[in-house]
């Protein structure tokens, strides 16, 4: 793809053949300087050529004095000089056939009136010259495919090649996700953090990504959604191609004045309004914990036909906690058909509670959970299964987590792993769910909700 | 205390001085083995007398036919023996003048009526004789104090002494929240876990809780409670002294159904009906991790007089999150007087936000939190700050923890910490508030939840 030359404009922003820095630097902790790295540092596959009005040499790459003195074609150039020289630097690069600029630099519309001129004057240097901007006031872009490796952009997370693409208006909030999804061993597609987006912007990098085939799930942070009619058709188009976990900030009166003066003061479109994730078909979220635990499981998990769930649990207490859950998010708990349940009572010991949750007692072992989890994913009435599990000392805990990795491979029914252990001693359990690619979560409820959140949005494709 | 006869009769349940296991076993992974191990692992400072009808030793201590063989006094015996010998086995313990027996041994009430019949006998010999049951159906309990080192109880967790107790209902659900306060890394106080509690009873609990002064805050999850009228007046009463949080589950129609089977169908209390905790003046959680989150802070912050809540951020992003999520639990985030807000022009960079949240912007070092912070923490109309930090990699991110610590020693007021970052790569800037006994939270809301918890209690108590 990075060889056609038709290819979607957004290519030369995501798959850059070459990138430009312009402002690069080799005084440390320094923007300039820690661009320059980091794309050396994921070994990016394209050239990168530093520009600098003095030094020959930037971090032991030639640098040049200009835009225009630099050899080769550039698809991409990150603009860091200061606000005002923004805008001459920016025609440079157009002239020089540069075909997307993130521009780093703040002091734009986010610092009042006279910074939103200097913003409009972007604008329309981009739209007569055909050049595209991302930013300005903003972090940039990640594209963690191996082919790629273009880490465009200063922040500190390494990211591991994974399927899940992160928008987010807010730089930090990015940056807390994406270390999150390191943190938990997930890794990641792309990343995009656009700050002002004065001209690429949310829906057009979304519909990118729909196509992406190997973004499988996004993750959007807005706080000001400007084009709402926009925005909502193109979420709800790529919508049914991949889910969109979408956290809409600003929600509260507090939050939405914090939200204007983030953006400048200047707010004409739709702040923290969560019904445009109605209006989207979107999954609305509030909490970066939730969003991050389910865009993992959107990876990793099979995605239920309906909202009827199945609980099995070995202790009451986590089974409870789950089903207050599933059922506030809209999930049905139904009662076991009658074929079912006589499996159980064979199968299970005599106090086991045959009921839905299925409470298979502390001492339950490998079969039991076998015979449960094969009971239940058998059930016409139960389209996905929430596994809960408090390690206990007395039984092969190890075998367990087999027998639920073996079975998970064999169902079209998704099963969604609640593990409660102590993660050193009961390591070596937890590496089999890991092994195979099967996200376990730590407490009862954060597994309810993120099975919820998958039962909504399969419902919603199924329909 | 622990030599004192006329001592209060938790005492020999929480601080027993001689410890016998009725059921112990030599065979691994099974209860009665595990409790003694637990005992010795933990380095228990009382004798712990094994009996066993064969086996004269057991874990290489002296065992004993029966507990009318012990030789010494005997404060607290464990019962493991099968269920209809515990009537017996417990008269036994009776005639001996033991004070307290834990009764492990499940098939009681929560197996029906035939098990509520013979439950029903353990509470008359308990109440003809004066022995005391914790139980039946439970795991135990366990005291942190390293003068008393009681691990009386079957499960993994390994407990550090600490200030934070906790009583659970559920075996499974305490388990998963001491877990992860070790995880955490704070220690534990003392831990109880009930199961049918037909004898003593959480409000029993709680007010020997209450006197217990190296109890900071209570946890404490139920199910169903019994006597609501009784439960409501202690927990007022101890909730004037230090918070009690509390987690009542079985609140939805499904969770409700699934705590009757996990009781036996018998339920004769209310059930997951949170307005109890109003009722109670108790803070009410609906997840494991907040509760846990909060039970720290309340060890390691300084209590809100208030609910009016400062926010100083170095991201945007995260500080509207914090403002949506405090706005909403019902904290105020007041403008700040103008004799702070020009302290902060004067001290913060020009395009610095000074508004609440401050946003003092991404580089932002030492000088400006500290600025920020001083003003912020001086506003009468501020009752705690939460202190939101992205870590760049271009700022002196040590020195700005040093700077919170510092401050935070000094200020009566709360800071709560929000520190997003890479735990490997700035390792050294988390083990300064580590080192300072002040948690840190990862994620805005979570900061959020906890303060917001926090200022409610605060109010409440000052008010």
């Amino acid at each position: 793809m990075r060889e056609d030359k038709n290819s979607h404009i957004l290519d030369f922003l995501f798959r850059p053949r070459s990138v430009a820095v312009i402002g690069a630097s080799n005084r440390l902790l320094t923007i300039g300087n820690r661009i320059v790295r980091n794309l050396q540092n994921m070994q990016f596959t394209g050239p990168v050529y530093p520009v600098h009005p003095k030094d020959s040499q930037i971090e032991g790459l030639a640098a040049y004095p200009s835009i225009s003195h630099v050899p080769g074609e550039v698809d991409l150039a990150h603009i860091i000089v200061k606000n005002v020289q923004v805008p001459r630097v920016l025609e440079e690069c157009a002239r020089k056939g540069v075909k997307v600029a993130i521009i780093n630099t703040a002091g734009f519309k986010e610092v009042g009136p006279e910074g939103a001129r200097l913003e409009a004057e972007l604008v329309r240097i981009a739209r007569s010259t055909g050049i595209r901007i991302f930013g300005p006031n903003c972090q940039g872009i990640i594209n963690a495919d191996p082919e790629v490796n273009a880490y465009c952009n200063f922040t500190f997370t390494k990211p591991r090649p994974g399927y899940i693409s992160i928008f987010s208006q807010s730089g930090g909030v990015g940056e807390v996700m994406n270390n999150r999804l390191c943190e938990l061993g997930d890794g990641l597609r792309m990343y995009a953090s656009t700050g002002n987006a004065c001209d690429i912007n949310c829906q057009e990098i979304l519909a990118y990504w729909g196509d992406d085939s190997d973004t499988r799930v996004i993750i959007c942070h807005l706080e000001n959604i400007e084009d709402p009619e926009s925005f909502i058709q193109m979420a709800q188009k790529v919508s049914e191609k991949k889910p969109i976990l979408m956290m809409l900030t600003g929600r509260t009166r507090v939050g939405a004045q914090a939200v204007a003066f983030h953006c400048g003061g200047q707010l004409t479109g739709r702040v923290g309004d969560e019904s445009l994730a109605t209006e989207s078909g979107v999954l609305a979220f509030r909490s970066l914990e939730e969003i991050c635990q389910t865009a993992r499981a959107f990876v990793h998990v099979k995605i239920p036909r309906g909202r009827r769930v199945g609980i099995i649990t070995n202790t009451g207490g986590p089974g409870i906690i789950a089903a207050d859950e599933l059922s506030e998010a809209g999930c049905e708990l139904p009662e076991l058909s009658e074929a079912t349940k006589n499996i159980l009572k064979q199968a299970l010991h005599p106090e086991a509670i045959v009921s839905n949750p299925v409470d298979v007692l502390a001492t339950a072992g490998p079969k039991h959970f076998r015979a449960a989890l094969a009971a239940m994913l058998g059930d016409p009435k139960i389209d996905g299964v929430l596994f809960s599990f408090v390690t206990p000392f007395f039984v092969d805990c190890e075998t367990v987590a087999r027998e639920v990795v073996q079975i998970s491979a064999k169902t079209h029914k998704p099963i969604v792993c609640v593990v409660m252990t102590d993660k050193t001693l009961w390591g070596a359990t937890l590496q089999i769910f890991r092994n195979a690619g099967i996200p376990t979560y730590s407490q009862p409820e954060i597994g309810a909700k993120v099975l919820a959140a998958m039962s909504k949005y399969g419902e919603k494709i199924d329909s």
